[in-house]
């Protein structure tokens, strides 16, 4: 089972809105096991979309589209594809009773529009999806051998029903079942991994293994298929082990979305609670624990000390320190971490200090220089990072590596 | 002159990497005026590429194509384009020296391999364009009216060649100058944005007048086409008065990228300093002002108060005002901005306190409640938001949303 990806909107072709759809069902697919070997994104104009809706049935059994449901005059998806298929356009009750529902509780009293009741005319014979998240619904039509499932475009309607409603809808379409891990490495660079693996192990057909960078980290995804969850986990559990014993020192975890949920996760099973001081990352490392709910179990506080005189008064660097080695020094950096600690009672005190650009480097405290500093009941300790290269608008990256590497010390500190 | 995107990798296929590459040339192509009806993604396969390629060029006189320019062997993009144009690879040798320079200074001492050699080797009559920042150069080929343009896959290699490169290729080619303006809004939803433009407004044709909505802003971009830069500001410019003066309340920027970018370079204007003291933002709103360079001249300090200890501790806030109100009113709001505004000498002090959810929400005090406060040379402010849309996963959006009303907020204190 092949399948094809196919955006609706000129929003897109503007570039006034990335397309995280097409990524998003792409991994779905992935994870599914179906192949796509095509995306493609036209506008909202009937003669360009029914051409691409027919390019692509020549090519893939499924077409995915996105787009187009909406209740206005150029949302044509839903007609395109019936005609394609050959079916008239009929009322869906339920669809309906839902739209009238979502009208009742954003805007009571307001009259539903003609336009909105578009929202509820379906193809004979689709296979309707509840939209959780707002007015379109969205469908599959079955016929010939071919499937295409239309799917709104806001990201998080289009997500909640591919999760809830399409992927199962496949599933049962494909009869096998997939069963992937994540395995998350940090400090190591993509092309050491490859290297590091045996080849035996990336040319393996089941399970695979597929390394992939990202941004400060390496991703290695493993997949196996069988009848049966049990099976798969059966074909899994040796390659995960084997895999992470060969890189001890660099796997953060499993499965674990990303550091900062990593690192609220191990905090909450230790018992650790965190403070940090931040003077280049500016708050960032506060900022992404509190993404992880549940973070206000670990997290005590914060502090942004971007002036030298915050670092003395909210946190206690000494003006001695500040003066003798800088406020981009090691020295500071840890008086950072054990000031926060000590101020808030938490268990680990974690800082960083250092010089993000593009202003305020010198030749012997050059942008990118960050040290990184944690205090906790382990002991303490310091590091320190060069993490330019050389570009002009490095800012974002300097500051991104200097929070996963500071993430990064606590998880190795709390002992994973 | 219309323009196709064709963007090649893998990656993109098994939705491990999202697109931003597509957008970002498309928002160029927009503002050059050149039209692109269609997008398409394609993995690092020889025939489904040329297949691709030839779809495209029956389409559009410009290709343009990212990725698949890698040292490889399955980077083909300039292979295949090549064999389109029917153009033999030869060496290019200032790209060969480049590349060895790139090499002697990220790992000296290592011997160039073959496949970076393969790098240089361009497509005979081929415009190379020379990569700022990687060892990619990008090309364009140009025969039978029909042009290609290769660029690297990695944003930021690419982001560069366009602005430095590509776009003034083009823009030589199109003989036309735009000029666009973005004008920002804040609070104010994009159909009543719309219902207040005059229909004349909207259907304009030079300059033409188009509303975008972001996350939690609507804007206004207007551009207008003429032969020369200054020709085309005289159209611009009674408009843009037009505009902002039928949104006075809502309107905080033209041009200004985005909210944090625009408070940080007010704050600068007027010699303002800020201090910032969050809770459920968690560090965000600092976060964003540091994004800024030269935000040390506006950020004295940051303080997250994550716990009520760190409001009383940190900040100041009375117990009794905790134990009475609770940490989430608009008492405490207000107590931690004048807090943080003593404790660090800034001239605004800014929190925000509320419920970012998932837990933590009751009756009285639903997931969504967020106070703002604000206290500045010009008086105290404190506002009340409910910034829950009663779906699941909201902790991002009502976040984003405090940060973006208090970021307003201060906007409107401080007098723009």
């Amino acid at each position: 089972m092949n399948a094809e990806i196919l955006c609706v909107g000129t929003e897109l072709l503007l570039g006034d809105t990335v397309n995280t759809n097409a990524a998003f069902i792409a991994r779905g697919l992935a994870e599914l096991g179906v192949g796509c070997y095509y995306q493609s994104v036209v506008g909202d104009n009937a003669a360009r979309l029914e051409e691409s809706l027919r390019l692509a049935f020549s090519r893939a059994g499924v077409v995915i589209t996105t787009g187009g449901l909406g209740p206005t005059y150029d949302d044509i998806t839903k007609e395109i594809v019936a005609s394609y298929f050959g079916r008239e356009m009929e009322l869906h009750e339920p669809s309906l009773e839902h739209i009238k529902a979502i009208f009742e509780r954003f805007a009571p009293g307001r009259p539903i529009t003609k336009n909105n009741e578009k929202q509820a005319y379906m193809p004979s014979g689709a296979v309707v999806f509840e939209n959780e998240r707002g007015t379109a619904p969205g469908l599959a039509l079955e016929g010939d051998g071919k499937i295409a499932i239309m799917l709104p475009g806001p990201p998080g309607e289009m997500q909640a029903m591919f999760e809830g409603k399409v992927a199962p809808f496949l599933r049962e379409r494909s009869g096998k079942t997939l069963l992937s891990r994540t395995i998350h490495l940090f400090g190591i660079g993509e092309s050491t991994v490859e290297s590091i693996l045996h080849d035996a192990m990336i040319e393996r057909q089941n399970p695979t293994i597929a390394p992939y960078a990202k941004v400060g980290e390496v991703q290695l995804r493993l997949t196996a298929g069988a009848p049966s969850r049990e099976k798969a986990e059966r074909l899994l559990e040796p390659l995960e082990r084997e895999v992470i014993e060969l890189f001890p020192e660099y796997v953060y975890g499993v499965d674990v979305g990303d550091m900062q949920s990593a690192l609220v996760a191990l905090l909450l099973e230790k018992k650790l609670t965190i403070a940090t001081c931040e003077s280049c990352t500016g708050g960032m490392i506060a900022a992404r624990i509190t993404e992880v709910p549940g973070a206000s179990g670990v997290l005590r506080c914060g502090v942004v000390s971007y002036s030298n005189e915050s670092k003395e008064n909210l946190v206690g660097v000494s003006a001695q320190t500040l003066e003798t080695y800088g406020a981009v020094s090691s020295q500071t950096a840890i008086e950072m971490a054990r000031g926060v600690r000590e101020v808030s009672g938490a268990d680990i005190g974690l800082a960083v200090t250092g010089i993000a650009g593009p202003g305020g480097g010198s030749a012997e405290k050059p942008v990118g220089l960050v040290f990184v500093a944690c205090a906790g009941p382990w002991g303490e300790k310091v590091i320190e990072l060069k993490l330019s290269r050389g570009y002009r608008d490095e800012r974002e990256n300097i500051r991104n590596m200097a929070c996963l590497n500071a993430m990064n010390l606590v998880l190795r500190g709390a002992g994973i």
